[in-house]
């Protein structure tokens, strides 16, 4: 364990993905720019850094779970990430952002002798707490070898899509519009079946126990059927900010995608209606107020 | 196994489901309109009826696994399959079906003195064949509880949706529009990593194994992946039949579904590029057509 780790960003997934990597023996430096937040963190030994550039060793590697685009290249660039970590330093950028986004930074990096390796994330914050975690990774091979003992300590497996950098970032953006789909697609369902005379909860039920044996329909399903959205897993703004990201993504890239059109309009409801504090998949709401059901 | 059963309907489905009823000691009448589909079963001890109604045993059980709704109705009332089970039987109609037609049925057995039970499938031929349908059930209580010997000999597990007849319709529509929907979002999802530089197939593979570690979307996910759509276990134009099912309930009770219209023109377009012969996930082609994928 004598790889030198630096974490940036202590959100509710960041927290305990810095948790697991501490518990995994790895020595931490962390970042959080809400300071308060490390506190929990250096109570188990990590040391509090005062800038993302101080969390981060040169020549080591530097995990970052940030926000959006804009936070992970601010910390990246004008917060000196990518120039401190510097020849042999690895970046393992975790958040959910743009391919676009990915590429420019991974061009950055090779400008100052670091890697940048793409490994996002599905799992809820309690996903992240358990080790849970399924990651999604791509780059360069050889960083990706070095980097996975740490993927290890935060995820309970890793689908590596190959070296070209953003790869893994258009998957993570593909696997968040199908999650979406399957809320909307939920909701549509319950609304009919409630109207006609059958038990959403029944049904939930039934679904999550044959056709739809997952996760995603076992959990949202039986969420939606309780109309149950607080408190938030995943908040309905981060979900706009990540079908937003597929519709930039498919615009580019000239692929229409008409649920991803009607999951846009559908967020954008649920913020228009105030429901900014409830988890994503409180856009089901949509078809139940459609439907005139209250 | 004194039950004396009549099975009504011997296409890829039924086939395999009366099969199944011999293998479990049941005693079985059974009538198709092609008469030569019963041979098979004959070879096997059932008894080849001339007409539905005399597959039907007075106060027995008489099995329906038919296209569609008027093909039901046409064999239940002219063909006098209610009239011939009488006092005591009971009609187990298997088929998909609008809960508008299960309960005009209903009321027509009643008048007779037999009982209609609603106990539509989940599963391809294959699953038939192989005895893992899942079957949903609404109806009189007693009734029920007669034919679960005959319901379990035929599938892998029952639901249970009430006394209210149609409830078990309103369910299977409610599935099939879901399995329709992530046929579609699958399609969509596809595209876009396609166009993005991911490979199909692994993005495939990791849905299947993480998030949406179910049938559907194992199932499905792999074939709209390898664009393997023949030879069909559940054809195009089936699938258009269900959504127009749908569509008709979502009308009929006021509920505004975006993605079954959607569904809908998806269907439509389908078959106007002549791909009746197809799966119904091939609808998922259309959102490669769209984005000028060949």
């Amino acid at each position: 364990m004598s790889e030198q780790v630096g974490f940036i960003g202590l959100g509710e997934m960041g927290l305990g993905m810095a948790r697991n990597l501490l518990a995994a023996g790895y020595p931490l430096k962390v970042y959080n720019r809400t300071r308060s937040k490390a506190e929990p963190l250096s109570a188990l030994g990590a040391q509090s850094a005062p800038t993302a550039a101080d969390a981060v060793t040169p020549g080591g590697v530097a995990v970052t779970m940030l926000s959006d685009d804009r936070a992970l290249e601010e910390v990246t660039t004008a917060g000196a990430l990518a120039q401190r970590l510097g020849e042999g330093g690895i970046h393992v950028s975790m958040s959910t952002i743009s391919p676009e986004t990915a590429r420019r930074l991974a061009q950055y990096h090779a400008q100052g002798g670091s890697v940048y390796v793409a490994a996002p994330v599905f799992g809820r914050p309690e996903a992240a707490a358990s080790r849970r975690l399924w990651i999604c990774t791509s780059g360069p091979k050889a960083a990706k070898e070095r980097i996975k003992p740490l993927l290890d300590a935060m995820g309970q497996g890793t689908f590596d899509f190959g070296e070209e950098v953003a790869a893994a970032n258009v998957t993570k953006l593909a696997g968040n519009f199908l999650i979406a789909s399957a809320i909307e697609a939920l909701g549509e369902a319950f609304v009919l079946a409630q109207k006609n005379g059958v038990d959403r909860a029944a049904l939930a039920d039934m679904l999550g126990k044959t056709l739809f044996a997952s996760t995603v329909y076992q959990a949202y399903g039986r969420a939606i059927a309780d109309r149950r959205f607080t408190p938030p897993g995943f908040k309905l703004e981060l979900g706009l900010k990540d079908v937003d990201l597929v519709l930039g993504l498919a615009s580019k890239s000239r692929t229409p995608m008409p649920i991803a059109s009607l999951l846009h309009d559908r967020f954008i409801a649920a913020l228009a209606k105030g429901r900014e504090n409830f988890d994503w998949s409180a856009i089901s709401i949509a078809a139940a107020d459609d439907a005139g059901v209250k």
